[in-house]
C-alpha cells in the first residue's frame, strides 16, 4: 500500500517530523511519499489560513491522481483538515485528515475526549472541527498552551511539560476518556506521554496511517452517486493544470463506469 | 455606503442576474461593485467546486481591501457561501454570505423554512451550510429540479412552474413558514412568486444586500480579538499579491489599533 | 418607512434610552412611532414578566393593525422577545423582535457570541430566548450585573466599568467573537464600549432598527399557510376592543387573499 | 389533596370532557375543583391563541393563590401548556401543564412516541411545546385530522375511526413506542382506544392528573433561588387585582423564607 | 397496588434504605415488596457494573414475572437505571428506574436541574443517562463528593454538610432549577434537605415510587409492537430457568393477544 | 497481533459467517480467535436480547483477560455492540463493537451514511447506536428486510436482491454518502455489492477487524483514569469465576501502575 502524507503547511521541518512519525507508525508493507504545501504559511492556526492551505492541498491531490491514482490513500497531515471533506470528491481513492483520523481513533477508546493544541487561536477552529464531524458532543475540552511559540519545529521539545500538564487537566479537570495531541509539530511525542496521563493519548499523524491504512484496506468502493461523487462535467476556467486533469480523470471515471447510479430524487430529509 | 458584490462563479450571465436583482434590492445611497470570479465553474454545486471558488473569492476581497479597503462591506453571492466565515478574518469590513442572509431573513419571519435548489447534487452541501450556521433545527427541507439544465442563466425562466410547485409543496408537504429561492441563478424570481405560494419568499441576493446594508450599518467595530482577528503575522510564501498585501494590511491594523485585546487564556468550554 | 417600536416595560424613561437609540440607528426614510406598555412592569427578568408584557405589547400592536396596518413594521424592544414570535401571527408586517434582530446581528459577524445582562435573575429566560430561535450552539456566555441596581434608566452609566469587564471577559475567558449588549436599559452603550472590547458589539435595538428596515425592505409577502397565518376563525370572548378587531381584520385578509394556500396535509417530520 | 385544573379553552362543554376524565383518573382522597378561562378562544391551535389562553390561565391561578394556595396543585389541561413553565414563578404549589405530564409518562414507558392531534394548523405549536420541554429527540411524528370539524366537543365521537388510523399509522410507520392522544377534546379516548394499537397509549388529562398527583405527593419544596422563585419586587401597573394580589404573596412568602438564597453568581455556562 | 422495589446493588443496609424511603413516600393502598440483587457489587459506580447488575436485575424481574405478572410495576431503584430501558420488554408491566423517575419529576418542577451523587467515578454514567432519556439540554451539572466513603450506607450521615453544600453550589453557581440527590444510598436525605437549599430537592426513591404509582394508575396498555415489545420468538439456551421462563410468558401473551399489530415497515426516519 | 472475535449470539453457522470474513479481512500477521457467546439468543434484535447477550460476551472477555490478557484486541461481532462501551472497562486491551468501527469507517468515507439491516424489529436498537456513539445527526436511514427470515445463516443469499434494492434506495431516496451492510449475518456480502450501489459499502466485520488492528497498533495506552479505568475494587458476590478473576487483575494492573493518575475532582461541566 502507497499513502501520500502531505504537510499543509510550508513548513519543511515540521514535514520531517511528520515524516518520522508516519514512518514509526505505518504497517510492515504500507509505502509513504511525503510532501510539503508549495504554498501557505509556516503553520496553520485560523479558518482563513486554512482555506488557503486547502488549495494547496488540492493541487498534490491533483498531482497524483491527474492521470489515474499513483498511490492508493491520501494522509492531510494537518490538524483541522484543511479542505476536508470536499477533497473526498475530486479522487476515488481515500483521502482522511488526521483530525478525523484521531476523532475515530479517541472515539473507538472511550467516550468524552480533550484536544491538545498548539496555540490559543487554533482552538474555535479545531472545535469547528470537531462539530463538523459530528461528534461535538463528545468533546470534554479543547486545552492550548498559551505563550508565544519559539518556533514551530521546536514546540514539543520547548513546551513538554506544559503540553504533559494540559493533558493531565484534560483528564482530572475537564473529564476526557482520552487525549488528543493535536497537530503536525506535536507528532511523535504521545510515544512519550503515553502512560503519564492515565488515559489513551492518541497522536494525529499515527492515527492518520493507520486510519488510511484501515479505509484502503477496506476496499469499500468509490463514489459514483451521492455528495462525493466527482464533480459533474461542466465549463470551468483558469484552474491550475494539475487540477483540470484531475477533475476530467475523476469524471471521466465516473461517467465510464458501469456501475453509475443516477443521484437522489426525493426531497432531503431537513434533519 | 458602497457594497462589493462578488459572484463566486465564472459566469457572466449569472452576474448579470445577481446585479440586476442587487439594483431592484438595494437602499438609495448604496453604490454597487458587480464581480465574477476569475476562475473557477460555470455554477457552484458541490464542496470540491466551493473549495476552488472559495480562493476565487478571497483574490477578489483581496483586491479591494490590500491597500486598505476601498469599500465598505462584500455579499458573496453565491448560495452555500463559498469561504465563509473564513473570509470576515481578512479584511476590518462586514463580509457577509447570501445563504447566511437568507437563513436570518426567513429566521425572522417565521420558524421553519425550506430552501428551494436548482439541482439535487447541491443539496448535500447547502444543507451543510445550515447546519453549520446552526439554524438545522429549523430547516424544514431542501427541495430541488430533478432535470438536467438547459443553460445556467435561463433557470428561473425554463423552470417556473416546477420551482412554484417545489415551494408549494415546501409549504403544504413541509411545513416550511418561509421558503428561501437559493442560488443565484434564481435571482430575482421571489419578485414573482411571492404571493402565490402561502408564505413569504425570499430571495438570496436581495437578503444578501439588505442584510450587509443593516451589518454595515450597525458600524459594530472590527475583530482584534477571537477568532475572527486577522489571522498572526508568520512566514508565509507562494501566495498571490493581492492577497499577500491584504493579509499584511490586516495584520498591521490590527497591531497598530490601541484596542487590541489579547486572545483568550481559559480553555475552550467544551461544548 | 415607518415603524412602530414598543417598549414591553411600563418605563417611560427606558423608553427614552430606547427612543434615543432608534433615532441614531434608523436610516434616512425610517419614521418611527415610540410606545411604552400601558400595562406591566418596570423591567422585564422572568419568563412570568414576560408572560405579562406579551399581553400588553400585543394590544399596542393590535390598536396599530386593527383597521389595517396603518405602519410598516413592528419592533418589539425589549431582550427577551416577550410575545414572540406568536405576534407574528396578528398582522401581515413584519414583527421583529430585538433579542431576533441581535441574534443575526451578531450571527453574521461571528461564529459564537455572549449576552451581557443587568441582571442574573435574567439569564435563564435570555438562554432560552437564544435556544428557541435555534442559535444556542453559537452560545459562548451569558454574563450579567451581580448587585442591586440604582435605577433602571441609570444603569449603562452606574456600572459602565463592569460592564466593559464583563464584556472583556466574554470574549477572553469565553471566547466570544461578538458581544451583545442586552436589554432596552443598555440602549446606546454599544456606540461608548465599540472598539474597546476587541470584538464586534452589538446594541439591541440598533439591531432592531436595522434588521426590521431590511425585512420590511424584502418585501417577501405575507403568510396565508403554515404556523405563521392568521389565528383560524372560531368563537372567542372576553378580548379586548383592539385585539378583537385586529384578529377579525388579520382573518379577512386571509381569508379574501386570492392566494391563500390550504394547510399542509402530511403528517409533521418528527425532527 | 385539592387539585385546581384549567380549561384554558373557553369552551364548557370541553370543559365537561375534562372533568371527567379527570374524576376517573384522579385517585382516591384527590378533590377536583375544574374551571373554564374567562376568556380566549373555542380552542387553541396557534401561538398567538396560546399566548391569548396564558393570560386567562394566569388570572384564575392568581385567584387561588392570592391569599396563599387554597389548593394543592394546579393542572393546565390544554396540549401546548399555555402559559408554562413561566406560571411555575407564580405559586410555591405545583403548576403542571399536561403536555409535559403526557411526554413524561410517555417517556416512561417506551423510548419514542407519536402525538395524535385535532388540527394540521396545531401541530407546529405542539412541536415547539416538545422541543422546549427537551425530548424533541424522542418525537416520532405529530399526525392530525385533516378535516373541518363538526364541533370542538365532539371530536372524539366524529373521528373515532380516523383517530385510531392515526394512531396506528404512528405505531406502524413513524416508529411511536408509546402514542398520546393531544388535547383536551381527546380526553377519554385513550380508553377506548388502548389495546386496539399495539403499544400505550396516553391520555393528556389523565396524564395531568397523576403526573400533579405524584409531583404534589413529593412535597419537593419551593423555589426560593435561581428562575422559578418569585419575580423580584418591583414597580409594577395596571395587572388585574388577582394577578397584583398573588404577586405581593409570592413575593412575600420568598422574602419571608428564612432558608432564601441569593442569586447565582457566576456566568452562565454557555450550554 | 403491588410494586416491586429492586435493589440493583447486593448491599443488604442500602435495601433498607431504599425501603424505608420507599415506605414513607408510597401512597395508602401501594404495597411493596423490596428485593435485593442476587449477585454484583456493593454499589454500582461504573458502565460496567450496571452490565452486571442489569442481568441481576432481569432475574428478579423474571422471577416476579415468569408466571404472569403477580405484581403491578416495577423500579429499579439504583440511580443510572442498571438494565433499563431494556427491561421493559421483558414485562406487560410498568418498569420504571429511579433516573428516569427522578428527571421527570424534576423537569416538571423547573427547567434546569443538577445532579448531586457519591462518587466521582460515577458521573460519566449518569450523565450518559441523563443523555440516553434525552434530557441532556436540561442538565445543569453533575457535582459529587469527591472523598473516600467510609461505608456506604452511612454516606448520607457522613457527608451531610457536604451534600448540602454541593447541592447549593448547583443552585448558586451551575443554575440549577432543581436539584436531584442521586443514589439510593442518599434515599431519605431530600427530606431533610429540602427547603435549605433554595430550590426543589428531588429523592430518586420516592421518585421512582410516585412515578410508578402514576404510571399503573395510567393503565395505558402493553406493547404489542414497536421497540418494547416482549422479543421476538427463536431459539435461545443457556438462560436461567426464571429468565427462559418470563420470555415464554410474554411472548405468548403477545402472541395470542387479539389487538397484536404488525412491526413498521417503513424506512426509519434518520433522525 | 492476536485478535479475539466474539459472536455475541449462539449461532454457530453466524459465527462461521464471521470467521470467513474476518479471516478475508484481516492484515498479514493478525492472527484471530473466534468464540460463540455460551448463552443468549439465536440472534438479537431487541435491547434485551442485547442486554442478555452483554453478559456473556463479558464471560468470554473475562476468560481470555482473567490471567493478563493473553491477546491483543477484541471484536465484539454483532451489530448493535452488546455490552458496549462499558466492556471496555474490563481491560487494558482494546474492545471494539463493530458497529462503532462501521461508524467510523463509514464517516471516514462520506458525511451521511445509511445502515441496511435484516429486520424491522432490530432498526430502534440500531439506532440508539448510532445515537449513543454520537454520529446521529450523520444517520440518513435505517432500512430493512421487512419479511420473516428463514434462517439466519442464509440471509444474505435468500435475500440478495432486496439488500441490493435496500441499499440503492439509501442512496437515492435518503441520500447516504456510505451504506453500511448491518449484522454479522450479513458478513461478506459488501464484497458482492461493492460497485453495484454508487456509493462505498462497508462490512461490519470487515471493519471491526480493521479498526481493531489500527486501534491496537496505535498502542494508546490503557486506562487508569477517568471512566475506563477498572471498576474500583469493592465487595461483591456471585459473580462467575472467571469475571471475577478478571476484576482483580484489572484492578490489580491499575493499583500497581505508577502512573496511575487520581479521578477528576471539579463539576462535570453539564453538557
Amino acid at each position: 500500500m502507497k499513502l501520500l502524507v502531505i504537510n499543509p503547511n510550508i513548513s519543511d521541518d515540521v514535514t520531517a517530523l511528520i515524516e518520522a512519525e508516519a514512518l514509526r507508525s505505518a504497517s510492515p508493507g504500507t509505502e509513504l511519499v511525503v510532501r510539503t504545501a508549495g504554498y501557505g504559511v509556516e503553520y496553520i492556526e485560523t479558518r482563513f489560513e486554512s482555506l488557503v492551505a486547502a488549495g494547496a492541498v488540492a493541487e498534490i491531490v491533483a498531482e497524483y491522481t491527474r492521470d489515474g491514482a499513483s498511490i492508493d490513500g491520501v494522509v492531510v497531515a494537518a490538524f483541522g483538515d484543511p479542505g476536508m471533506p470536499a477533497l473526498k470528491e475530486l479522487t476515488d481513492i481515500p483521502v482522511i485528515g488526521i483530525t478525523e483520523a484521531a476523532l475515530c481513533a479517541a472515539a473507538l477508546q472511550g467516550h468524552r475526549f480533550s484536544i491538545i493544541a498548539i496555540s490559543d487561536r487554533i482552538r474555535p477552529w479545531y472545535r469547528d472541527c470537531v462539530e463538523r464531524f459530528g461528534l461535538g458532543g463528545r468533546l470534554a475540552s479543547i486545552r492550548s498552551i498559551n505563550e508565544a511559540l519559539h518556533g514551530i519545529a521546536s514546540v514539543q521539545q520547548d513546551f513538554k511539560a506544559t503540553l504533559l500538564a494540559l493533558s493531565r487537566q484534560a483528564v482530572t479537570e475537564d473529564g476526557a476518556d482520552v487525549v488528543i495531541l493535536a497537530g503536525a509539530p506535536l507528532a511523535g511525542l504521545a510515544r512519550e506521554l503515553r502512560g503519564q496521563i492515565g488515559v489513551p493519548v492518541v497522536d494525529g499523524i499515527s492515527a492518520g496511517i493507520r486510519m488510511a491504512e484501515a479505509v484502503v484496506g477496506l476496499d469499500s468502493g468509490p463514489h459514483r452517486a451521492g455528495a462525493f461523487a466527482p464533480p459533474p462535467a461542466k465549463s470551468r476556467r483558469g484552474l491550475s493544470e494539475n487540477l483540470d486533469a484531475a477533475l476530467t480523470t475523476a469524471q471521466n471515471a465516473a461517467a465510464h463506469d458501469p456501475a453509475r447510479v443516477t443521484q437522489p430524487a426525493a426531497p432531503a430529509p431537513a434533519n
